[in-house]
C-alpha cells in the first residue's frame, strides 16, 4: 500500500482551514459520524452526519425516485449505525430539477418516508430548491452513551472482522446497469443497521459501513490503525447469494463485488477472538447472521484470496479507481478487470 | 391577505406523507430550527436546521467564493439564533462544479471558517460532491434550555415589533446587481445575531430571522399567530443608511427594501409593551440597537406608511412574487413597482 488515497488528500486540503471544536469527540475521518460531547456532564453524546446524493443520480446510478429517497435516508442512517448511535431523525435538502414531476417528487418523498419506518425514525425539516440536476442532501443526527460511540479506531492485529449481512450487492446492482439482461436479477435497496451498531458498541473493537465497498472500508480501516487484513480463505460464503451470480452472469471475479465503490451499506466491525462467542451468540437471539471476513494482521497489507491462492490488494489504488464510476462506469469496469489480470498474472 | 402563499402550499405537499417525531417540540413551520426534546429529562433541547445556498448562486445573485462560504453558514446560524440557540457547529455538504478552481475552493473554505469564528463556532463535519453546478448545504445544530426555544408563534395583538437591526440590506445588494454603478455603494456580509437570539429568549413573545425579507417575515408572523401588524410612521428610520441611499438613486421606493425577497438575516421579534424598557436596558448594556418597527393588530391585515400614508399591503402576494427573483431579477422588480403603482393608486 504505497499510493495516496485521492480522496483522504482532497478532505485533507479541503478541511485545512478549519478550526476543530474542542467539544468533538472525534478525529477528521476516526468515525463514520461526528461525535460531539454534550457540556455539563450529560451522560449523552451527539452523532451528526451529512451526505448527499448527487453523482449516483447524475450519472445514471439511481433513476427511480422511491430508491432515490430511500437512499438520501439511509446513507446517513448507516453512519450513524457505524458509530452505535440512536437516531433523533434526519433533515432533508432537496435540489429539484424538471424531471421532478408531481408524481416523481411524491414518490420520493414516500421512499423518504418508508427508509424513516425501516429506521424507527423521522424527518425532522428539510429545505427545497430548484437547480439544474436533481440532489438530495441529507443530516442525520443521534445520541450515545457518553464516550461510548464505536469508532474507526481500535482494534489490534488478531481481532476479527464481521459484516452484519450479505457483501456485494452494491457492486451487483451497478453492474447490472452495464449489463441490462442481468437487471432483474439483483435488488438493491440497503437495510438499516441501526439495531446491530447499538448492540455492537459492546462488542466491537472498531466499526465502519461499506458505503464506498469493502475493499475501500479495509482500506480504511488497516490505514487508520496501522495494520494489515489477510481475507479468510471462504470469504465468498459471505457474498449475496444473486450478487455472486451476477457477477459469474457477467463474467466478473467475485472479489469485484468487494472491490467496486458503490457499496452495500453493511457494518464492517472488529472484535477480538475471545469476545466471539457472546458476539455471536447476541446475534443468534437476534436472528441476525454475522458474516467473517478474517483477520487483522500486523503486517501492514492486504491479502486476498482470489482463484485459489492469496494475493496481495493494493486497497488505495482500487480506491482511487473509484473516481471514475459516475462519470464513466465502462471504463471503471475495465480498469477493474486490468487490475484484476495484473494481480493474477503477478 | 386573501391569497394563498405558494411556499407554505409546497411544503405542505412536500411533507405530507411524513410522520412527526414523538419527540419534535414544534409543529410545522412553527419555527426556524427544529427542536429536538431529548429524552430521558435532559435539560436541554437540541436545535437543527439546513439550509442550502443554490438558487442565489444559480441565479448569479452570489459570485464572490468567501461571500458564498460566509452564506452558507450564516443562513444555518440565523435559524439558530431566531430560536434562540447556542451552536455546536455545522456540518456542509459541497457540490462543486468546474469553476471551482482551488483558489476558489480555497477562499470559499475561509469565507466558512471566517463566518463560523464570527459565530463562535465550528465546522463538524461534511461532505463533497462534484456536479453542473455550485451548491453548498449546510446543518447547524445547536442546544437550547429545555422549553426556552423562541418560536414564530405566541404574540398578542400589542405586542411591539422589534429589529436586531438596520434593514434593507439584502435588497439593496441586490437591486446593486442589476444597477452596477450603485454596487459599490452597499456591503452585504451578514452578521451573527446568536447572542442577541440567547439574549431575547428572557423577552421575546415570538422570533423570526429576515432570511427572506421584512415582509415576508411579517407576513409568516401574522399568519401563524392570526394578528396582523401596523408599521410605524417612521419605520424608514429602521432602515441600513446605504441601502436606503442605494434605493433612492436607483429611484426605488424604500419600503421594497422590506418587500423584496432577498434578506438581511437580522430577527425579528415580538415583545409585551411592559417588557420593552428592560429588553432595550439590556440590549444598550450590550451595545445593541433595537429598532422598533410597530405594532401587532387584532385586525388581520399589514399596514404600511408609503408616500405618507398607511396602505394595506398584501403580503402574500409580495412574497409569492418572490419566486421569480432568482432566474428572473429584472422582471421581479418591475413586478415589485406595479404592485407599488398599485397599491399607492387604489
Amino acid at each position: 500500500m504505497t499510493d495516496r488515497v485521492l480522496e483522504i488528500d482532497m478532505i485533507a486540503r479541503l478541511t485545512g482551514h478549519f478550526a476543530r471544536s474542542p467539544l468533538q469527540a472525534n478525529r477528521l475521518q476516526q468515525s463514520d459520524s461526528e461525535i460531539i460531547r454534550v457540556p455539563d456532564g450529560s451522560p449523552i453524546d451527539l452523532a451528526i452526519t451529512m451526505d448527499s446524493i448527487a453523482e449516483e443520480i447524475q450519472g445514471g446510478l439511481y433513476t427511480d425516485p422511491y430508491m432515490i429517497g430511500w437512499m438520501a435516508v439511509m446513507v446517513n442512517m448507516s453512519d450513524l449505525a457505524a458509530v452505535g448511535a440512536e437516531p433523533f431523525g434526519i433533515v432533508i435538502s432537496e435540489i429539484l430539477d424538471n424531471r421532478c414531476t408531481p408524481e416523481f417528487i411524491e414518490t420520493m418523498q414516500r421512499g423518504i418516508q418508508d427508509a424513516c419506518t425501516a429506521c424507527n425514525s423521522y424527518v425532522l425539516g428539510g429545505d427545497t430548491n430548484s437547480g439544474q440536476q436533481l440532489i438530495l442532501s441529507g443530516c442525520a443526527l443521534g445520541r450515545v452513551r457518553r464516550g461510548a460511540a464505536l469508532m474507526r479506531t481500535g482494534c489490534q492485529a488478531g481481532d476479527v472482522l464481521y459484516a452484519t449481512g450479505p457483501l456485494g450487492t452494491g457492486n451487483a446492482y451497478a453492474l447490472g446497469l452495464l449489463e441490462p439482461h442481468l437487471r432483474s436479477r439483483i435488488t438493491y435497496l440497503p437495510q438499516p443497521r441501526l439495531q446491530q451498531g447499538i448492540a455492537l458498541r459492546e462488542f466491537a473493537t472498531a466499526c465502519m459501513d461499506t458505503s464506498d465497498g469493502v475493499l475501500g472500508t479495509v482500506d480504511e480501516l488497516v490505514r487508520l490503525n496501522r495494520l494489515g487484513f489477510s481475507f479468510t480463505p471462504d470469504w465468498e460464503r459471505a457474498l449475496d447469494a444473486a450478487a455472486h451470480e451476477v457477477a459469474s452472469r457477467a463474467n466478473i471475479p467475485a472479489w469485484l463485488l468487494l472491490g467496486g465503490i458503490h457499496g452495500e451499506f453493511e457494518l464492517l466491525f472488529t472484535i477480538p477472538p475471545e469476545r466471539e462467542p457472546d458476539m455471536l451468540q447476541a446475534a443468534r437471539s437476534r436472528g441476525w447472521e454475522m458474516l467473517m471476513l478474517g483477520t487483522l494482521t500486523a503486517a501492514p497489507e492486504v491479502l486476498l484470496p482470489i482463484e485459489g491462492s492469496p494475493h496481495p490488494v493494493d486497497t488505495a489504488v482500487v480506491r482511487n479507481l473509484g473516481h471514475t464510476l459516475s462519470h464513466d462506469p465502462r471504463g471503471y469496469l475495465r480498469a477493474l478487470l486490468d487490475l484484476h489480470d495484473k494481480i493474477v498474472t503477478s
